[in-house]
């Protein structure tokens, strides 16, 4: 395996915009880009935000080595003038965000990225990659987990996709709340609990399931779990309880008709007296299928593909766009492609979660502090007034945004894994803060608006 | 950015099956795992084979290193005995599989790997990353090229996949047919050529479009892509043009309606006196919108999304199912889990496609070589009975299977660049010989039969 450098994982033209920049003399303009997307997938209520705590990682480490320049010197499109600049390139500017595993909106602005145009252009596709990749499985993940109800979720999904993505979608699953994984380089990395069963192939390679299932509960002991559908689902159960008695830990189902079968299983364990051995089922599970077997007795469940792939939606479309740049003034000026909607045109912009009696009602991002501050007003004259609803008494702004990296030094210092747990609990606050129940099923409307100017947010109070 | 062993892209059930095994002493019996998808998706009408030479480079480095024995003895799962063993694992089997850029079908032995139990059962999982993340681009790039009609196709999705996955996925697409890439990572290990243009920031970076086009003519050349729909697209294209002269290479388009604004976009190329001067576009493409877009005057296309998320069908659904293994009598058997269709159950198989007139006639996939010999007996018989038809006179059986790894020791010792090489100019071979047009358009039924057993192969014949 060839370790790559972050900043290889790069598109070209950044390279070339940067050296037509630098050599334009624009290269030094202070800028602000923004990461947001435009709108979630259909039916989607929310966006989990998974993969911040990479993209620190990958800005510190991003530099280009000697291979990396030796290649960029061969491929013959930047001059030994960029060469020698870019091995010289530290990201020196300034990062805010929303905190990893906070949930998003349409135009959420969920990083910021300020610095000279250099300085900022060149993280474009790293930052984008990790976002839009870990977003997309931890969004698919969040909803898998509302279904579940609290029955624990193993991912196992790292053979459906690239085997470096495994780890990063192991981690964001850990995240949004799923208790282990089936990845090892994800318990080594982010610590993240490693669990596993046993395959067809192990049961096959016993000259009969009898032997398969002894060998097992001797290696792993009573509390492992062992697949019972290679022959007959009803054999396999009896001898399995046989062979370990009622401490048998769990068994899985995966193929046919997991409902029926694990009603027919439940019964069987309970009249063989392994009434505390638990029923996992896996196969092509996601948040829907999870969803139609929640009566049925499964105590867990092993979920993959359609996990890491996003279940559906696999890139949340992240975009990376430049709002704000110096002009030849030296001023700050609001900067936008001419289709850009209003919501998309402009500076950089202030995120509130705006809560009331403590549940989620609206995602707040104003053009600056000065319209936070004009709401602020406007909702304590609501207040004030005494003729507003009882609940606006209990009306509070959750700021979004907090400085991830200052000047190039990464603000918070966590290692890897304490990150992770830190995000796990953000997640859960902020699901439940959006006050979404398992039986309102996985599909919806967007769960909250999001409000882009002061009049609009000053119509909420109205 | 980390390092990580392949040995650690693994699941744990397959060291604990390995302990249990090794406890039991099945662990050493020999077995025969192949690695098949049992169907395509909807509408594919074949599968491209891509990641086998990644497999190979997984294969050569599998071994547990100190910081991952260190990691496994941590998680107190295996014996101390099990950690030991593991420490001096190596892949000592034989490998033999398509060759890559080879299509598939249904039930297409892709790879067969065979060797004691403990040796094949660890590969798992990093076969099955690497073979369904490859395979999943390459089958959708692929359809995309055949529909893009000989125009050049640059791959530039990465930002919208995990970043060492948008590596890969570039080589997939160059595999495919791609003709670049705007992935640096790509181009530094595989030498995939490296493409690019600019981004709207850059636009919006100067005070005006003007000075943003000067300035990448200046540094670029004439021969560069100019975005042009950052403001208004005709004032942009005759800015272009104006500045460049009628050397201009080319310019982008990367929204709104690409089917009007190519052909008013071409016709002012022209009268302006560029007609050398190509239009590339980009924006949500795949397969199906370039098939639309295929009378419009656009010379090249730019894929992203859809290309490096599999175009809907991110994992093709390989499987690594032991087929074989050694019984107490030391004799191998077939073996099979009891749902398994007949297709997918029994002994290791020897895999060939059936050509007629040069024709891709159908897949033959029979079990062993005997199946092979009795067919080819039936089909010189039809040839010499004088009542065959014509076309039987030139039927040939091309072999799919090579071997890759002999006893643990690489067979093929490309370079990465050369075997990409080697696996594109494959590819192109095999659509080719499937004699699919590009006006089929891109959906349609599975192309050729995959036959399972002699019987019905002789039926072929009939």
């Amino acid at each position: 395996m060839d370790t790559v450098t972050s900043a290889l994982l790069t598109d070209l033209y950044e390279l070339t915009m940067l050296e037509a920049a630098r050599e334009a003399g624009t290269a030094s303009r202070r800028c602000v880009f923004e990461v947001f997307t435009r709108s979630l997938p259909e039916g989607r209520r929310y966006g989990a935000l998974a993969g911040t705590g990479r993209v620190l990682d990958a800005i510190a480490g991003f530099r280009f080595d000697d291979a990396d320049l030796r290649y960029l010197r061969g491929a013959g499109v930047l001059t030994e003038e960029t060469l020698e600049h870019l091995a010289e390139f530290r990201f020196a500017g300034d990062v805010h965000g929303y905190a990893e595993g906070e949930l998003y909106f349409p135009n959420s602005p969920v990083l910021r990225i300020e610095g000279t145009f250099e300085n900022a252009v060149l993280l474009e596709t790293v930052v984008l990659s990790i976002l839009n990749h870990d977003s997309g499985v931890a969004s698919a993940g969040s909803r898998m987990i509302t279904a579940a109800r609290g029955r624990p979720c193993i991912e196992m999904g790292g053979r459906r996709v690239h085997e470096d993505a495994a780890i990063a979608a192991a981690r964001a699953a850990y995240l949004v709340g799923f208790a282990s994984t089936s990845n090892l380089a994800a318990g080594a990395h982010y610590r993240v609990p490693v669990a596993g069963t046993a395959a067809h192939a192990f049961t096959l390679l016993f000259d009969g399931e009898e032997e398969a299932f002894r060998s097992q509960l001797a290696s792993q002991g009573a509390g492992t779990t062992v697949l019972v559908d290679t022959y007959d689902v009803e054999q396999a159960v009896r001898t399995a309880v046989e062979l370990a008695g009622p401490e048998l830990g769990a068994v899985r189902l995966d193929s046919g008709d997991l409902g029926e079968q694990a009603v027919q299983v439940r019964a069987l364990l309970d009249s063989l007296g392994a009434t505390g051995t638990r029923i996992t089922a896996t196969g092509d599970l996601d948040e829907h299928r999870v969803e139609e077997l929640k009566d049925v007795p499964l105590d867990g469940y092993g979920i993959g593909t359609k996990l890491v792939t996003g279940g559906g939606h696999p890139a949340p479309g992240f975009v990376y766009k430049l709002v704000e740049r110096e002009g030849a003034d030296g001023t700050m000026q609001p900067v936008g492609k001419r289709s850009a909607s209003k919501a998309t045109l402009g500076a950089g912009k202030a995120a509130y979660r705006m809560r009331v009696g403590g549940r989620a009602h609206a995602e707040l991002v104003l053009p600056g502090e000065e319209e936070v501050a004009e709401f602020e007003r406007e909702l304590t004259a609501e207040l004030t007034s005494g003729t507003s609803h009882p609940d606006w008494a209990r009306t509070s702004l959750r700021p979004l945004q907090q400085p991830l990296i200052l000047g190039g030094e990464l603000v918070e210092t966590l290692r890897a894994p304490e990150r992770v747990e830190a995000a796990r609990i953000r997640h859960a606050e902020s699901v439940a803060e959006l006050g979404i129940a398992a039986d309102d099923g996985p599909d919806g409307p967007v769960a909250i608006p999001t409000i882009t100017d002061g009049t609009e947010a000053a119509r909420l109070l109205g």
